[in-house]
Formats: C-alpha cells, structure tokens, sequence
C-alpha cells in the first residue's frame, strides 16, 4: 500500500515505462512538468499540437525533444480528440491537459465515438499527504462536480474507490464529511451520508467502507472519535473523504496546500483512463505527483 | 491590533477584570476553564446553577470557591435566564454555556423580555492563530447557520467585523470564500459574494472591506493572487474568512485544528453581549482563548 507521495512516484517508476498523450501541448509549463516526468523515469509523452511552437518552447527551456514524439496538429479541438484517441488505441496511459480549457479536453473525453466513457460521472480527485499522519488522503470532490445528488455521490465514491484500489488499498474506508455526527433534517449532507453508508451495507457501493456522518476530526482522528464517544468502528480510519459540495472541498484542499504545508496530486477520474489537469497554481513537485498518480490509475 | 491569541489575552488581562455569568455551572470541565481564566487574571465568575453539586465538583478539583459567587437554581431553563438577566443588568459581561444544550441557552438570550437580542442573526466567529500567518483569522460561521441566505449573511458580516473592531482592526477585509473567482451562476456562492461586494460598496455593509468570490488560496496569500492575476487590491489581505455554508466552515475549521496545528478561539455573536460555548472537544487552551476572545468583544 502507498502510504507517501514519494512512494507513490517510486512505485510508478518501478512499473517501466509508461506514455503521456498531451492534448495542446504548447505550454512552457506544461512541457516542464511533463520532461520532468521523463527524467524522473516515470513516462514518456506523445505532444499533440503545433511542433512549430512545440519546439521552440523547448529549445528556450533546454528540454530534449528527441525522447519525445510529436503529432502535429495546430486545431485545439482536434489535438485534444487525437490525444484521446491514442489512449483509447492504446498507444497512451494517460490523458493530460496542455494549454486549453478543461470543458474541451473533457469533451473529448466523454465523446460517445472516440472517447473514453466510463462511469456516468467524472469526478475530481485529490490525493493528499498531511504532516503528521502517516498515511495519505483522498478528497473528492473538490474541483469539478458543484452540488453532486445523492447519485452522484454514489458515483463519485466509486471513482475514488477504484483511485484507492489502484495504490494497494484493498478496502478504504470513504467518509461522508459533515458538519454534525447525527442525522439532521435540516442538513442534506447528513441525509445523504447515511444514505451513501447504507447503500454501502446494502452493496450498491463496493469494495469499501462507507461512513458517515462523521465531521473531519472524528473522520481522522481515532483519538477525537473517541472523545466524542463515537462507536463507529471505522471513525477516524478515513481514506477517502468526500466532501458534499465544491466550496467545502476547495476550501479543505487549499486549507491544506497554504495552511497545514500538505503535498498533493490531482487526477480527473471516471473516464476509462485518468486525465491529468495540472494548473499553473500548481508547483512543479505537484504537477509531477499529479502525473504519477494518474499513471498509477492506468497501471490497475 | 491584536496578532496573536497570546497577544488577546495579554490585552484583556490589561482591561482590567470582567465577570462571566456561567449558566449551569455544575460541570467540571466548565470549571476548570472559568478558574483557568481567574488564575490568568482575565476574569472572575457567578456560578449559576446547583450550589452543592457546583461545590462538590470544586473541591474534587482544588477550585477555590471563595473567589466565586454562587447563584444556587437547579432548574436548567431558569438557570440559563439568570445568567442572561445578570449580563442585561451590567452584573457580568458574558455569558458562559454550562452543562446545558446549546438551545436553550440561545432560547434564554434571544427572550424578548429578559434577554439580549441585538442583531437578527446570532452566528458563530472563530478566530484562528494558523502557524505561518503574521495575522488572525476570524472564520464566520462554521458552527451555527447551516446555508445562510443573502441576507443572513450580511448580518453574519456585520456581527464578524464587530468582533474585527473589538480588537482594534478598525477596516477588516471580509473575503467571501468560494470555489473560484467568477461568478457561476450554477454556483449560488459566487452570486452572493458579488452581491454582498457590492452591497459594502453600497454602504449597507460598513466598516469593512468586502471582496469576492475568492478561493482561499487568493483570499490570504498575495502571491497566490499575484499568480493568477487577481486584479482585486484586497484579495490575499482577508481578515475575516466567510464561508458559503456550515459545511464549508466546519471542514475548515477542523483542518485548521486538527491538520495545520492552528490554535483558535470561538464565540456566538449577535446579541448585545458574547456567548461563549464551549465543548468538551476544545483543549484547555481553545477554551481560554473562547473566554478571552468573548471578553474581549464585550469590552467594546
């Protein structure tokens, strides 16, 4: 099981060689974090977009291009469509964003076609290593679904299950974050969460543990759990934490990048292969973590 | 200004003393925080609730009781309304919440006869000291208004930036937290912060400086704004953290504590004089700084 970020890159390294198709690839930063990547041993890439500007970007910033192989294709569109379509060929792991917006990459992704449909919900995934604890957290969604239903949490949980199952653990433990322990009428969160606990034990969500409510600190820490004299047995062995909007998740996520000096990655799942977002907030190790951890998805 | 929660208390012990009207006072958690408080020289106390038991509890626990006035009623309700009537006849400045649900304490404040209704909205202000952070933070409301509506929320602002002027921040930035930086309309708290932006640019919300929607990481890091390209002179300088729902706050607030190894303080705001509530989760500390932070509100 993966309990570091840094165990995280060195399992992918040790699987061999592993190929990046990067959808508008023109992008300084971009083209960085990916021959990081290739430095580092984890993967090689294919560049979709314009080799023109493809190559100068990496001549001013001293990247090879030698150990890369590049399709030329100077509409964004169809640069994003190609890069899908070589992971679908099988040709790529992985699915990773160049200079372009995210609705488009996305759409080429879901595209009935071409794309690489999967679960009926794409979700945002955030995996995340905290001083002080010594294992890793995944927190979804923090980015991507705004106010997800009670079924599209089911779906989210199990993208994140499957992110989970992909680094070793077997049966994570998910838990359905809330401001209160008990179940209040006046909270949808908590309904859905004893819902999402329920449709656990009834197994409509699989190979997992789902709980809740449970506020955070009973989510992480046995010690607070018992404190507050919580009798789930799996109050505070949280693996997964799912957040029940986007503003609670964006807040915890940044919370922990700028407040509590975490390190992290982040992984667009649900689709047949992860697709990897990196953002120009994002600094170089993150963006690099950001790749591994989609290579480990591909690699399950 | 006040920097840090050591700095708060060292201010309130230099106004001199104040008193607590601790309402059902027969817990010992309770008095060992009240009797933190004397020894540190912040305040004495009227215990109001069941003499013997209150004694017996003392003497268990060395609390001298001759620095105590006891107020014996051993009903709860009638308890809670002594400690109210006592703020309201100037007899003490705060009122503490004994071992009693939190309603019925609000109930006895919020009594249209005897109690100390001020503001239409009673909310919750935590202030954080988060290591790495030059400034405090009050974090509104992460324990009380479940999804506050337009208008709840800018009462919410106002009674945080009264806390804000309590300690000498006389101009406070409220940055209305959300998951981006524009307006979505599919995401009602990016709506409400561009409203309640604009309702502070309208003189409805004064005293402050309201900005949003911000995510956190442009809220309190200027550089992380600077990245973006934030244009917002504000943003990056939030004092006053407002957080869309209890969700979002409390997720926070636990990260906060549990995650970053911040220290904190917190208080029910809304009425003519603080409430503190304290829980049995808080550390000796957490309930020092709860009594030195509604002392310090109460001596505006």
């Amino acid at each position: 099981m993966i309990h570091s970020l840094e165990s995280l890159r060195t399992a992918v390294k040790g699987q061999g060689p592993k190929k990046l198709a990067v959808a508008v690839a023109q992008d300084a930063e971009v083209l960085l974090a990916v021959d990081g990547a290739r430095k580092l041993g984890l993967a090689t890439a294919i560049l979709i977009g314009d080799e023109a500007l493809i190559r100068q970007i990496a001549q001013e910033h001293e990247i090879p291009m030698d150990c890369y192989e590049i399709i030329h294709e100077t509409d964004k569109v169809q640069a994003c469509r190609t890069a899908v379509k070589l992971v679908r060929d099988g040709r790529a792991d992985v699915v990773m964003k160049g200079i372009i917006d995210t609705s488009v990459i996305l759409k080429a992704v879901l595209d009935k076609e071409i794309g690489l449909r999967e679960s009926p919900v794409l979700s945002h995934v955030a995996l995340f290593e905290v001083p002080g604890f010594d294992r890793l957290f995944l927190i979804t969604d923090a980015a991507m679904n705004i106010a997800p239903d009670l079924e599209a949490k089911k779906h989210i949980i199990r993208n994140a299950v499957k992110v989970a199952h992909s680094m070793g653990n077997e049966t994570p433990v998910v838990t359905c974050l809330c401001a209160v322990e008990k179940v209040n009428p006046k909270m949808a969160a908590t309904l859905d969460a004893a819902a999402l606990a329920e449709a656990n034990r009834a197994g409509e969500i699989q190979g997992c543990i789902v709980n809740g409510p449970l506020a955070l600190d009973n989510a992480i820490s046995t010690e607070a759990a018992k404190h507050k004299g919580i009798t789930d047995p799996y109050a505070g062995h949280a693996d997964v934490l799912m957040v029940p909007n986007i503003e609670t998740g964006n807040v915890f996520y940044k919370s922990l990048v700028f407040m509590a000096g975490a390190k992290n990655a982040g992984v667009i799942v649900g689709a047949k292969a992860p697709v990897v977002l990196t953002s120009r907030a994002d600094s170089d190790e993150t963006k690099l973590n950001s790749i591994a951890l989609a290579l480990m998805i591909a690699s399950r």
